[in-house]
């Protein structure tokens, strides 16, 4: 069979599962999470040999140590993996839901019903616990899944995606609800993403490139994540003690994450706040490179900021600093840098907070918090499977409702429309 | 300029002045709706003239008389439009409000506020109302639209396009919020669904042809409304005043409509409730086409059914009528062969019907009422833009919310992440 060919098979029983999934009750999906769980545990020493073979490869063929770790299932990572499987089966069931229903003047009563989005493609690298966040997630909220690791994984994926489809039979559920793609060949990708007809949505976990060139090529639509390019901006009406606080704890807290500050506001009326806020981020080690009127106040910014500094999302200990006119300035250089993650204001003048809030175009809008908040877990979401920034759909931090549609219920008596 | 050029800074105006239509206030929008209606008012003359331009272009290249009716604009038409207006000026302000605030364990407010999606792309073909029902309907949810009609109808939609200009003057809104483009090349829509930069959503509005030829395209996300091959499935327990009565609305009341019935299924328990629905939809002059239960039940099921009727949106006097095993059977046939619009199942069995509800995956689901309800008016939305087939952002019929989305606000009081 062609890869083509054998995708569609998966794609076809996927949504044959999907049907069943969806008519399950939420206790029999929470008896297969939990099964899974047990499952790893009856098996965690196969799957320390799988993920072994995995990191034999990887040192054979040269992988970063940072991959290599990342690759890595350790005691400690198997027992937390088993620790989410209890907390997705603990999360509230988020479909079923009838809301707001009511009656018409036709007499018929009207309301909206979340149910399963279907079968639902993830596309991920190196870490293996994906494979389980994943499976447990779309489980969770009704759907089929079909997942695609990396390929220095595929050991260590097709040893959990045993134990998942274990779970599974346990509680009587098929075992093609959670797929693990056997095949590493991109190929298979690319006849994922195109598989309208047996895929409701994709979503690509992963580096920049990745997520790029599943949504250049895909027909399914993609739940998509790019940069974060945030930003804070602090107003003239600012608390310095917030601005400092919240400045150093959006750059400095961690450097690697979305949510991480990147460009730096300042009003020009606030300029004086500057000086220390530079003086204690270079302390902490972050090179500042700002535009002349932010150098010009601080001898701490030493570098010049250049056009390039504004679109970067550096994941480093580097921040941009741009010198502004007003909350006007500062929503211009919004709408022209930000990715539309996320943006945080700094004022104590609620006009201008309620301003920046209404006006800015971003996934997330904040007023005096730090922008590391920006995240599923922080806002009371349970899971994420992602941070969207697209406007359709979901708009940041996901969580079980992403993988979740909504249909219209009537309810008659026989109602017929004049 | 080069086509793909002049649309690029179409989209790029009309970005600009998306920002500055979200930031206005709902007053402001509805006094530019009102102030367009007065400019229709005031410009009539002209426009019927523009519009007669239109027709005499189309009598000469040979449009058949259906088409011919669908562009013409009389007096009657032009005060529909005017109506029109004054209804979604009176409508609720789609766009705001802030919901589900709660205050999380870190101690920051984080809640969802519905903002306006941004530029909204609207193709459509010869009707000139959609150039002010579509352009009325982005203003009100605070968006710009850009909107291409068809060739046959482009004098009365430039008319209408100054008009719509006129009234965002009056309110002092720019221009390039709502533009009609005056282009009638088709390489302008194949530019406008690739503009990811500017543009935010696609609504193609008009046949299956051009829908499947703007979605297979784009890059754009799409609203789209495919096929609606509806169902009734009359239940072994249905009583059978209901389940005629139901079948006679969904069938005849409208041939021409996507929510119009197009198979009827029928419990082969309940198949002697078949014989006197089958003579009134014959006596209605509905072709019937049914497989060989349903024709050895009766005579009036005159032709025998072949696999391309049960696939089959007929928009005609004609209905397929296949005997199934129960509801299983129904879900079975409707999950193979629905085109996920509406189904209806007719029953007093309150276990079976909560079945059909929970389990048929379309995007209305409905218990003894007839499929021609699936309507943005008919369930209370004050206004529809489409009813989509789509499981993503927007299922089912789609009103002011369909051209929103949301974003998370987040109320701190200097709050950093621990």
């Amino acid at each position: 069979m062609s890869i083509e060919n054998s995708v569609k098979e998966l794609g076809r029983q996927a949504r044959e599962a999907s049907r069943i999934i969806a008519a399950s009750t939420v206790a029999t999906r929470n008896q297969a999470l939990l099964a899974m769980r047990d499952a790893i545990a009856d098996n965690r020493n196969d799957l320390m040999a799988a993920n072994a073979e995995d990191l034999a490869a990887g040192v054979k063929s040269g992988l970063a140590p940072a991959l290599l770790d990342r690759l890595e299932l350790n005691v400690e990572r198997i027992a937390s993996l088993m620790v989410s499987l209890e907390q997705v089966a603990a999360l509230p069931d988020p479909v079923g839901a009838i809301d707001g229903v009511r009656t018409m003047d036709s007499g018929i009563r009207v309301g909206k019903m979340r149910v399963p989005l279907g079968v639902i493609g993830i596309v991920y690298e190196s870490r293996p616990n994906v494979t389980v966040e994943a499976a447990s997630l779309c489980l969770k909220a009704g759907n089929a899944a079909i997942l695609r690791g990396g390929s220095e994984a595929i050991n260590s994926n097709l040893a959990l995606g045993r134990y998942i489809q274990e779970g599974l039979a346990v509680a009587g559920l098929p075992a093609a609800a959670t797929q693990v793609v056997a095949t590493t060949d991109r190929a298979v990708v690319d006849a994922l993403i195109r598989l309208s007809d047996y895929v409701d949505m994709v979503i690509p976990r992963g580096g920049k490139g990745l997520i790029e060139r599943i949504s250049g090529a895909a027909t399914v639509p993609v739940l998509k994540h790019l940069d974060g390019i945030c930003h804070v901006y602090i107003d003239a009406q600012a608390c310095p003690d917030r601005a400092q606080a919240i400045t150093l704890n959006a750059k400095t807290h961690r450097y690697g994450t979305c949510n991480t500050l990147e460009t730096l506001l300042v009003d020009e009326a606030a300029i004086a706040l500057l000086p220390p806020i530079a003086d204690a981020l270079a302390a902490a080690g972050v090179e500042l490179r700002g535009c002349p009127k932010a150098r010009a106040a601080s001898a701490s910014v030493g570098v010049a900021a250049t056009e390039a500094d504004w679109h970067a999302e550096y994941l480093a200990p580097i921040l941009a600093i741009r010198v502004v006119a007003g909350v006007d300035g500062a929503m211009t250089h919004i709408a022209e840098y930000s990715s539309g993650h996320t943006e945080s204001i700094v004022t104590e003048n609620h006009g201008t907070a309620m301003r920046f809030l209404r006006e800015v175009d971003s996934s997330s809008v904040m007023i005096n918090a730090s922008t590391r908040f920006a995240d599923g877990f922080e806002y009371g979401l349970g899971a994420e499977i992602g941070i969207s920034t697209d406007k359709l759909h979901a708009r940041g931090p996901v969580g079980l409702e992403g993988l979740t549609s909504s249909k219209y219920v009537v309810f008659g008596d026989g109602h017929v429309r004049q």
